[in-house]
């Protein structure tokens, strides 16, 4: 059960209006690693724990301070849009500062919204559960995580580069100092896990059922063997269980397939017509 | 420049067709973890990098094998629809197998691709770029790879339970071993960037502009405490530069937002109507 | 704000198992007019409120339940997959009721989600935030609304009628009775609008900048006069503002419309080939 | 069935091309509430009437009178495009009117469709049938035609707000004017629905099977009460049938879940990993 | 402009319900070739048409005969749910046919649209525009069209194909005819407009401007050289403008792309770090 | 199977950078008819043939080349952005062409992808498998593969028309050419295909189950009858089984539907509610 406070998690007040900047805003709270995605990812992960502990306790707990964090957006694109300009661009366009506003700014934030954010990304895009995982598997989840908090870090650093408002760059600084705690707690998880797992996910599937021949073997699919320079290619293999092993020219273990007919009544084109089997040119 | 050559990377061949097990094997192929998700991510990775050497060169060897997977995958499916019976569910319901098959199996592969495997996943989402990932940061970047293979592995390891077909547990038993070494080499490609850049992603933004004094807090939203009892909670970070902290009843940090009336050429709800600044309800 | 309590807002056990069900219930956590969906539009709207007072409090308050509805429903579709089986179709058949479990259920609670909720409707389809509305004008949201909250109990209440499961049934029955709150709750809130605004949306707009001469016509453009029987075809308008009237062969007011050919550097095809202005055929 | 006839319902010619404008006039023709998700909701609901009479007929009036409005749509936004300019956005940048178009318009316009209108919103996003709403139960229906009305005559306003052109003005104080009368017809309809059902959707599910003792109390999940001064909070229930209640301080109703560990062919964390039932910190 | 009249195109009616049969109907309702596709891909080619004439009114007359066909499956769907039962799949699977139907159907079909046909293909996707073209070149769009109609009337077969049921068979057989019609009507469309532009779209761009010395070069990416055989590979090309060559071990006509770093305010992983250049590994 | 070389098939350079550009240019990397498009769409065609011989390698040979394509459209997009600014839109428009350029540019190629090519369209939609058609009848899939060619073609040269850069003409002239040999060497597999099959497909349903008094009839439900003046209203049908008709004022072959009521336990409007066969009004 969730309860909901009406002040906010961190100050989120712009200098000034910026309608072109509330759109690129939009990418982190909607987009594909927006704050959006992980409140949900971390809410669906810790439903799905089965048992309970302190697992499920950082997953509700950080995805609560998520959503807090879509608050704190939804906040700062609505101050950025304040009385943000509508008109008719090429009268705009004799006033460049007015005409680059218009011409970049997100036109559904003045049509569909009303000036208020969107649960959508930078370039328009609705968000979608697509972007979300939740397997049950927690070891694999919190590799999830880990990179959802590594890509999202990385576009608010791209967004605070990107602007010179210092409420906006204030609030950005809270949300990245944020993501630095939480790339280090999924990362002690993941560490908790491994130690009691091993790296491999899932850690429970008898290694004897899987073709171990080829565990730990580099084929070189792209021409140039400069991946062969790699720990990936040589010495033992990081959950120490095999060797690695660089193979320079990878050859097909098995045959070219060749398809039987449908049957009639799915009326694929029909074999004779396909003229199967047509020795091969010579030339 | 791609070569295609005709033959299989891995035998793909069942003991004999499964309509039904052909829909689910689609998850493999064509879901958010499907090998058209690694084949794609990793090319663009390649693609993006900016440098050259071992890393795109990696890439682009596990992009090209992946894409010789949804290969062997779109294969198995095809075979595992060969003869497929169409027909009326009615009837069929008389034989519990033909009417199990009939009402299992995915319509699509009948009336659409005409017994072939689909760009979908297992309930028939078609496949969809939002999957993946490609930030020119490749610790980021690696993470979501490492990420892919450990789903990707877990979602092969529960289709390999499932059927009891040999030839297909024979195929799964080859993707799940090659899931083990890509989730080995991201490894180790991560461990060897994080010894360059440390664990927190992008390395490269200064610490004192993030808001130092939460970037290693963990706030309890979810109350309760379990999760103080994590490595997340105390001691030494784990990027080593900061001390864990632990808050068990976390305040605001700023007030109560109230957001400014929308211009009128808006239309929004006018600031008369909405009554604002009601007085609380006493009771 | 938010802070999450771990106890459940009200019960979610079912007697048993049923898998088959579970794919069903997704349909309110995840569908179109799912929890998600009335959670997330609720906090949007409320976010987007320029001003405050007690319609954003009810947003904000209305919106912290539905998330925690999401919950409930997670938990129950959990517990639904309990022990679900997984397993070969075709000798599954032979054991009818194992057949339909495997033939019925959704095979990503296996595969993808580990048997866990997934952020999905009935057939799949995964949530996307193009279900939900956030305008800024609260009359217009408010219907968005109360449409959300009518269709949603429709769905519950089949839902209940397609089990027989009593716990399943007395959470339904809690669902469907908040649901009954929301309606009235929504149904309140617009009428008070409408008191202020009169009916239609938006209030703001000046009358007389419409085609006022075609403010509350009926044009019949589906033969048959059945709709003429309507009370919106003729007396006072709804808005008190004008009279209604049915027009029974309406003719169109403009011409029809000829396009000016494309410039050159289009490509589109070349008006010489379109043969434009071809005189028409006499038979 | 359907006749074209080449008239347009109303004028769709601008004074001058705009082919900015043209870029968010998309919205109200292919957004989610432009005229291709009225029209198809329309007929949807009016194909799925199980019986006939004035409700049928009137869907089918009204969807047949928003595809002329689509058609409308397409032939202006095919008029504000004529001669779009397409070239080098660098040398365009000198002229600054001519670089504000190439900045502004929707590439996709020249691109994809050879200036013509594309069925898609103003940011770009294709039309998708997750926007619309036939559920069978027409009192739910009709509230989803009100809204739809709603939000899409109040986005309509808001295109007539930023544009100059007295030829668009002229057409959409023709749409605003339809959307006039279509918001007071489906608000007759409803009335008389609501007349004869209640106003709970579906007015035939037996009260006695509901929850009802939270039938109408309103949880204040926000902190602070200012939702306690609405109507929503005291007096008789809008259908009639209770008395609302306010509950300042709710609490839950259920226990803290605990799921059961899955089977071990799911190949989640395991249980003896998972740590469950951690006993609290104590700090 | 457009009217309805209330009867249908052609019949529209089963033998008896078929609820499962009713799920795979919905592909040629709202799947990618179904008759929403065609209808609103000829329109919106109609309403694009720059000039006027035969083509555009070709165009018209086929967009409203594939609505009459939505509202003919819209039908036919309804009464193949007529009655479908909802309920309990564990009881249900005591009589086998109850048991078939229940975990065959769509369970939106029940839930979501009571009854009725949806906007959506037989897995369930919701239409989307990204189905349809509309390019303002009519070869290439009457192309689309003319593989649409061909996609339609092979989907339309397989489903006649996979029941019994005469009512459904003498609709099929309707619809299969007029896909012959549309087939050949595209086709003539499409000969005299090649006729007068040629066969390569678009016919307006300046040969001299495309590397003319690969317009006719079928490169063997696929090793083996099976694709030598065809009519591509030799003689005159089909445009009569040049000789089909065939290159059997294609070799690439451009070096190793190197990209260089990025700025450092976009944090993609350092130069350094990326260690660029690494001499190739010698084995 | 498949090999990567580093080489590209063919220069990937542009003369400067140019952001804007770059944007447009995704339209023909991840766009409906992109090279994502056609190598995914060939790919699958080719796995799906149910046979060997020269269509399947043909499809294989151009799939692979296809996905070179792919790779010298994402080199040149991330050259086109070396060096793109990022920053404050307000003091850019100071400087126009600064100012155009963040305007102008996609933000995700700075905030998402770290100046790498997205699998995007040019308004930032992500590409998905709902844009590719692969249903085992060739006849039918070549002519999807015309039409993308054809689409593909027209959008490559647009985009020629809107650079004045010389290295994105040369690679695009390229492209051109590639694209003029597809188109003819889909033309001669389809001519080959239809002198097999005749040109209605699928050839293989018999022509005496489709209802042939309407198999060539064109029914002019668009008033006006320019249709009539095409050769498709008269003569020989093309495929020269019949005789074109033209059917001036069309009627309706079946009567108007009226549908049976919903069981109650579907909770549709009631029939007493619905009032049913209300007598038409009389005016």
């Amino acid at each position: 059960m969730f309860y909901h406070i009406k002040e906010l998690q961190y100050k989120a007040k712009p200098d000034r209006p910026d309608p072109v900047y509330a759109k690129k805003l939009q990418e982190v709270l909607g987009g594909q690693f927006g704050e959006i995605s992980v409140a949900l990812q971390y809410f669906f992960q810790g439903w799905n724990v089965r048992g309970d502990g302190k697992y499920k306790d950082l997953l509700m707990d950080t995805g609560a301070e998520e959503l807090a964090h879509v608050e704190m957006l939804a906040t700062m694109i609505a101050r950025l849009l304040d009385g943000a300009p509508v008109g008719d661009q090429e009268i705009a366009a004799k006033d460049p500062v007015i005409g680059a506003i218009l011409g970049g700014m997100n036109p559904q934030h003045a049509i569909v919204s009303g000036l208020g954010a969107m649960p959508a990304d930078s370039v328009g895009n609705r968000w979608t559960a697509s972007y979300i995982i939740a397997s049950g598997n927690l070891l694999a989840d919190f590799r999830a995580n880990l990179t959802a908090e590594s890509q999202g870090r990385l576009q608010a650093v791209r967004l605070y580069e990107s602007t010179t408002d210092r409420g906006v760059k204030d609030m950005l600084s809270w949300l990245i100092a944020r993501d630095t705690m939480h790339q280090n707690q999924w990362y002690a998880a993941i560490k908790e896990l491994e130690a009691k797992e091993n790296i491999v996910v899932p850690s429970t599937f008898p290694k004897e059922l899987e073709k171990r021949e080829v565990s730990y073997v580099l084929f070189n699919y792209s021409r140039g063997n400069e991946s062969a320079a790699g720990r990936w290619a040589q010495g033992k293999s990081m959950d120490g269980l095999g060797e690695f092993q660089y193979v320079e020219n990878p050859q097909p273990f098995a045959k070219k397939p060749v398809l039987r007919p449908a049957p009639a009544y799915i009326h694929d084109t029909p074999p004779q017509v396909l003229g199967a089997m047509v020795p091969p040119h010579t030339k």
